[in-house]
């Protein structure tokens, strides 16, 4: 049997229908916010389509972007991969990240993408990570079972190598504290063969897909807990680490601010508050303690 | 008449003593707070006196440190600068960012540091830049027309060059927007004579002179005014893209970061609150986007 060879369309189409569903299910799942709509176009090649959803019941900022663009690659970009420039490429994907208002419900970012270019090389990218304000092990457990699950279906390979590599890239050096209890992240993922280019692109559709109801579960697990102003201190300082991050390692963050990508979807994964604290020193055996202790690649499966 | 030559130790001495001046002058200014100390030591050689003020009558932060580092040049620094690894240098400073709690008053900055190693390189830097929230333009002036008044003392090329190094220094390239009004900023200055040294020498400590009378005049101009909620909002924006520039270009917070300087030292620059507002567009003719408008390099002294 030979495996289809899913178009380049038919990828974007598939993208463009993830960010449907996402934010419908977002939406249903805030149950009074709703996502507004800026469609942008690229002046080298086309454009895409940023939704957020600001202030709502749940959450406080929802951004989830598709975009689809093309052209030559850019010089830099193009050096960088060691292609002529001006190589004609496209890259599509979809990037979410959600802040929600309160301290006990968690950050979280999802990334799928594709790319493309002239001569015939190609990949698959994403990930999914998990921002708790605190920490919290039963839902590290059920957060990374569940992406687990997902990733098995297509090779049980894909969860340790990819969250491996998750931890190893949300890590904030200079704070020496991961940014969150991580997930999966991978890049650049080629196929050798059109079985396996199905599967790639199998799993990151799954991967998409898996998000909603991930993120459901955490958030109705708590999103009736009352909190207190502590918590939410404590929020707005991990929300500034969250910014340290971005700004600072971020790979498609610093690319987009470096290539003169449209800014304010660049900058829709920043928090609409943070703090900084100087020389902040948590209370010994306080929650605060036990998160920032827990901030460190950890097999959140085990025991 | 042979210009004294400063040694290493009275230049350490004249910035520790600086250090004191201005936290003494900035806690009269301020009336009532107070700044605390932290002292460090830096493992492999040398250390500081970093000194915080929080929620003062008038600064919301201010901090002012002093380092004095040494040893062996880290490795990246070395290559970075054509050295063999492990030449002994010696690093001293003063560093200044001030967020006030008013929008109405100007965000500050100050810095002057020398460096020397093994062998005979050394220079001087420094400099000193102003970030209004609102853009006041007989305060610009005053702020350029004090700045140069200190440069002209010591050299009449000084204030054109080093305005321009810092327009070009403080630039958000991703806003297209300058951090703020500038001021002046310089590096790496050598010196061809032990007369060029000493005037170098001087210029850098009279810049840190002028730093506290600049500022109490701006502030005590605009303490008494009254704000309003849409002006604090205004402040928190502004404040989020001073994080943006430090994060992303600043090189003393990325050099810092990389070095794995004293974290909290190098966040000291940080606001202690920073909002981003998705998509932020002023209101046609509002002071927010005169403000706005008018962060590009610009002669404050024309005219």
């Amino acid at each position: 049997m030979v495996a289809a060879r899913t178009s380049l369309s038919e990828i974007v189409k598939t993208f463009e229908d993830l960010q449907d569903e996402i934010t419908s299910g977002l939406e249903a799942l805030d149950g009074e916010g709703r996502f507004h709509e800026d469609r942008w176009l690229r002046e080298k090649g086309g454009g895409g389509r940023t939704r957020i959803l600001l202030n709502g019941q749940v959450f406080e900022k929802a951004g989830v972007a598709f975009s689809h663009v093309s052209g030559p690659l850019p010089e830099a970009v193009a050096a960088g991969m060691n292609a002529p420039a001006g190589t004609a490429f496209d890259a599509t994907g979809v990037s979410i990240v959600i802040h929600p208002s309160s301290p006990r419900l968690p950050i979280i970012h999802m990334n799928i993408r594709y790319f493309c270019m002239e001569g015939g090389n190609e990949w698959f990218g994403g990930g999914i990570d998990l921002t708790p304000i605190y920490l919290n092990p039963e839902d590290a457990h059920f957060f990374h079972a569940e992406i687990r699950k997902v990733c098995d279906r297509y090779s049980v390979e894909f969860y340790p190598k990819y969250k491996k590599w998750c931890d190893e890239y949300f890590y904030i050096k200079h704070r020496k504290e991961t940014r969150g209890i991580g997930g999966v992240f991978f890049d650049h993922l080629t196929s050798q063969s059109p079985e396996e280019r199905q599967l790639n692109f199998e799993f990151t559709r799954a991967l998409g897909r898996a998000f909603v109801p991930i993120y459901a579960e955490l958030i109705n697990r708590h999103r009736n807990e009352p909190f207190t102003e502590r918590e939410k201190q404590f929020q707005l300082l991990r929300r500034s680490r969250y910014v340290e991050f971005n700004l600072v390692y971020d790979r498609g963050t610093r690319f987009g601010l470096e290539t003169d990508g449209r800014i304010e979807s660049i900058m829709m994964s920043m928090p609409p508050q943070a703090n900084w604290t100087y020389n902040y020193q948590p209370e010994k055996g306080s929650p605060e303690a036990f998160t920032l202790e827990m901030l460190r690649p950890t097999d959140w499966l085990k025991g």
